[in-house]
C-alpha cells in the first residue's frame, strides 16, 4: 500500500504519496502560514491528501528538531515558533485515521539515502549534511537509531577542537561551529574582513585565495575529526554526505576523506559516497518511517 | 541449555560453563603459555570444557583486539605474540563440534554490563572501561554492536583535543592518551618529575596534592568530552563504567558525570552507572555471545 510523507518546514510544507518502492505518486508544497499556528497549516496537508483520493497505509512526518520521536511531539524548534510542544503525530493520527509516525529532517533524508539513495542495501549507513549547519543520521538495518532521548545523531555539537564558545548553548569547538556553511562564511569573514558566504569563499577558493584555502581545509580537518569520533562509536559501512555545502562542492568532501583516511583506524575502507535522493529525500524518508 | 564463555589475556586463560540466566555452573584459570602458541593453549581449554562433561549450546570468545568478528578471526593483537591471524573461532567449531562466537574483550565485558549487569532491562547501554587503556562497547536491543570493519566503540582513538601526538599509530588528542591511567600517571609524572602510575596519582589527589588534582580534572575534562562525543552519536539509556580507574574511583566517575552534563543536550536525563558483573564480566559476556 502506498504510505504519505511530509516535510515541516519554517517556511514551506510538502507532502507526497510514495509507492512501496518509493516510486512518487503525488506531491503538493504551501507556505507555511504562521498566521494560522500549527493545526490550521496541518488542516491544508490533510485536505490535500484526502483531495488525491488514495489508499495509504500511514503517515511519516519529518520536521526539524529538537523533538520527541517516541511521543511523535514538536518540543521547541528555533525556526517554528508557535509551534512548541504540539503532538503533531497524534494530531494527524485523530485528523485521518490512519498510523502517524514523527522523526527529525536529517534523519529522514538519511533514511531515504540509506534505503533508496547512496547506501542501498548496506546494513549501516551514517548520512552527514553540511549546509547552514550540520546535521547528521544514524541508520542501522533499515531503521533509524533515534537514541533513549531523540539525541542520536545529534552530531553538531560534538567537541572536536580546543576552540572558544562560539554560541550560547553550543559546547566550545562544536563540530557546526567549525565546519558548517555557516561556520565556513564566519571564518572567512573574520579573517577577509568583509562579509561573506560560503559558497563566496569556495567561489574566492577556486581562485587561489589564500585566505579562503585556508578556511575551507580547516572546516576539513574538523570535519574529519568528526567523521573519526563518529566512526569510533559506530563504524558504518558508508558515510554518504548531503546539504548544499557537500553537494556543491564534491572536491571539499574529497578533501574531508583524505583527512578523515589519517585518522581513522579501518581507513582502507572508509568509504564516502555523496547523497543520490535529491531535493524529495526528506519526503521520501518520512514515507519510509511508516 | 548452557553456553561457554572463554576469555583470552595476554597472561591468562580462562573459561567458564554459565546457565541461561548467567548463573556460574564451572570455571577454570590457567596461565598462557606463550611456548604453546594458540593452538596448544586452545586445546588445554578445549580438555578442561570436556572434563566438565556438561551438555552445551556453545563457545563464546572475548579476545584482545584488533579481531576480525565477522570471520572470527584474530588479526594482529600486541599482547598476543604468535596469535596473528588466527582462526580461533573456526578452531573451537572443529574441535568442539559446536557454534563459536568470538568479540573483544571490552564487547562482551559490556555485553554482560547491558544484559545482567547495571543496564539489565534497558534498551541501550555503552560500557566505558577506563584503567590501562579506554576501551568501550555499544549495546543496542541487546546486541552488540561491531561495526562493518569490527571498529565500532573503539572509542580510544576518539579526538577530543588539540594536543600533539603521544605515540605513534594513535591520533594527535586522543581520548585513551588523555584520560586512560596510563595517561593519567604519564601527565603527573611529567609534571611532578617523578613515576608515579594512575593508583599514585588518586592517593595523591586525596591528600590534596595540586599537581595530582589538575592532571585528574583534566582526564575528567576529557573524559567528559568522550561521553558527550559519544551520545552525539548514539544517545544510549545509560553509560557504566569499568575499569580499575572507574571502579576504584567513584568520585572520579562523579566528576566527569557532573562535566560531562555541562556538554551534553539532554543532561537532565545522562545517566551513569559503576559496572555491576565484577571480575567474571568478561566471561560472562562471552557466554552471552553464542
Amino acid at each position: 500500500m502506498r504510505r504519505i510523507g511530509i516535510d515541516i518546514g519554517g517556511t514551506q510544507l510538502r507532502v507526497a504519496a510514495f509507492e512501496q518502492d518509493g516510486t512518487l505518486v503525488k506531491k503538493e508544497a504551501m507556505p507555511n502560514d504562521h498566521n494560522l499556528g500549527p493545526a490550521g497549516n496541518l488542516e491544508r496537508l490533510a485536505r490535500a491528501i484526502e483531495g488525491w483520493d488514495t489508499s495509504y497505509e500511514g503517515v511519516g512526518i519529518g520536521c526539524p528538531g529538537p523533538l520527541d520521536f517516541a511521543m511523535g511531539r514538536i518540543l521547541n524548534p528555533p525556526n517554528l515558533p508557535g509551534w512548541e510542544g504540539f503532538d503533531i503525530a497524534r494530531w494527524f493520527e485523530d485528523r485521518l485515521g490512519c498510523r502517524a509516525v514523527l522523526n527529525n529532517d536529517a534523519n529522514v533524508a538519511g533514511l531515504a539515502e540509506a534505503l533508496l539513495g547512496a547506501g542501498k542495501g548496506l546494513d549501516s549507513v551514517v548520512y552527514l549534511t553540511v549546509s547552514t549547519g550540520v546535521g547528521a543520521a544514524y541508520v542501522l538495518g533499515g531503521r533509524i537509531v533515534g537514541g533513549s532521548h531523540s539525541c542520536a545523531a545529534e552530531v553538531f555539537n560534538m567537541v572536536v577542537a580546543d576552540r572558544p564558545s562560539v554560541r550560547p548553548g553550543m559546547n566550545a569547538g562544536a563540530l557546526e561551529d567549525q565546519a558548517s556553511g555557516t561556520a565556513i562564511g564566519r571564518m572567512a569573514s573574520e579573517r577577509l574582513g568583509m562579509q561573506v558566504d560560503a559558497a563566496q569563499v569556495f567561489a574566492l577558493r577556486r581562485e587561489g585565495n589564500e585566505v579562503a584555502c585556508e578556511v575551507v581545509d580547516d572546516a576539513a580537518t574538523m570535519l574529519a575529526r568528526g567523521v573519526c569520533n563518529i566512526n569510533c562509536v559506530v563504524d558504518p559501512d558508508m558515510f554518504v554526505f548531503g546539504g548544499s555545502v557537500a553537494l556543491y562542492n564534491p572536491d571539499f568532501v574529497d578533501l574531508v576523506h583524505e583527512k578523515a583516511c589519517e585518522l581513522v583506524l579501518n581507513h582502507e575502507s572508509l568509504t564516502f559516497a555523496l547523497a543520490q535522493c535529491g531535493g524529495d529525500a526528506g519526503l521520501m524518508g518520512a514515507a519510509l518511517l511508516v
